[in-house]
């Protein structure tokens, strides 16, 4: 059975990810990584989630990325953007963007995979109704994984590290479809930037926007409250 | 002035690259990471470092990559290697290689790059009188540099993420001229793996027959104890 090291954050596009790498037959390590981030609700999220989808084990790792400053997303003294959904999809890159914090998690996937026999990494990234973040892109994906093949014992060996990201090119509608398709229990799971006390959804951020854009495409209604 | 972000470990090549960075006119932001290293002495010796190379700030960030296990320097119940120099010159990849650990170091480096306005990072990579790791290799940093060129807003501005080694090529014995020649006051630098209690190196491990490699190079007697 192949190992796949699956980075899990919570939210509906990883849980749907880590339930793809199930499905295809890999023995799934969850990682997650506590960053500083805000919405630390979403760590509560990935133990119930890596459970609930039978992953093969699952670690929380921190690595702080709050020191650098440069992110709503890790500091709370600044506010989390309000705006509508068509702002999201033409705005650039906005302030929630986390400097590096994709290939910092990425590497740790890597060291992960490096230390179980591992080659294959998961990454629910999407480019199409995202954010805009530069390392959700195919030439992100492209780019690290041709680092990690020069950075490693693994890729030196001839035994490459894949990239996986299975969500990439899909609408968040047809994420919402896939999720319930694989039975992933999307109630568990959050995007929220912002929840409420209680880990309730604010309903008005970037990532609420998303989901709500989803469920609305897939003619589903949100379980999650 | 620009800006640079230096990788600093307490070692005597990112010491001599710091001084290095300072001495081409960067206002140099000084970055060492706590990643769950046994001979956390180096810590403490980047704090003097950055101090007397006159660093326009210093930080410290935890990113741990003990989770990951798969090196004997993150792992204090495993023995560092003791063997003779000509075989750290031909013995592939050691045991004390840490996975991952120069991607995430520098994915770090990029996130504070990314938040301060600097385009420069500088890292103490050497592969000429090294221990054999696949990330400190050229092929390894160029990679580097184009990931963070499509990884981050600053990247995708055009103004470019430039990774300087400028040790990369340097024998031993060239690092300490150069390290003599700048002024860096190399007893407050550490390479040792396995230090003893109080700071002192061990004098065997692979990083101690490097620097001794080195110093009788040059012609000078180690001042370090």
């Amino acid at each position: 059975m192949r190992r796949a090291v699956v980075l899990l954050s919570g939210g509906m596009d990883s849980a749907t990810t880590l339930a793809v790498a199930v499905s295809e037959g890999y023995e799934c390590h969850a990682l997650s990584v506590r960053y500083g981030q805000r919405h630390a609700e979403e760590i509560e999220r990935s133990i119930a989630l890596a459970q609930a989808l039978a992953a093969a084990s699952h670690r929380i790792v921190d690595a702080d990325l709050a020191f650098a400053g440069g992110s709503v997303l890790t500091d709370p003294s600044r506010e989390v953007p309000r705006r509508r959904l068509d702002e999201v999809a033409s705005g650039g890159i906005p302030t929630t963007y986390v400097p590096a914090r994709n290939t910092v998690l990425l590497a740790l996937a890597v060291a992960l995979a490096e230390s179980i026999g591992s080659r294959d990494l998961f990454i629910g990234a999407n480019a199409v109704d995202y954010s805009g973040y530069p390392d959700c892109r195919p030439e992100f994906l492209s780019a690290f994984e041709e680092l990690a093949n020069v950075a490693t014992r693994a890729g030196l060996s001839g035994d490459s590290f894949r990239v996986h990201a299975p969500l990439l090119r899909e609408t968040k509608g047809g994420i919402v479809r896939r999720a319930l398709a694989l039975g992933v229990d999307l109630r568990i799971t959050i995007s929220c930037y912002d929840p409420k006390p209680g880990g309730r959804q604010c309903g008005t951020c970037d990532a609420c926007l998303l989901r709500e854009k989803g469920f609305r495409e897939a003619g589903v209604v949100d379980p999650a409250p």
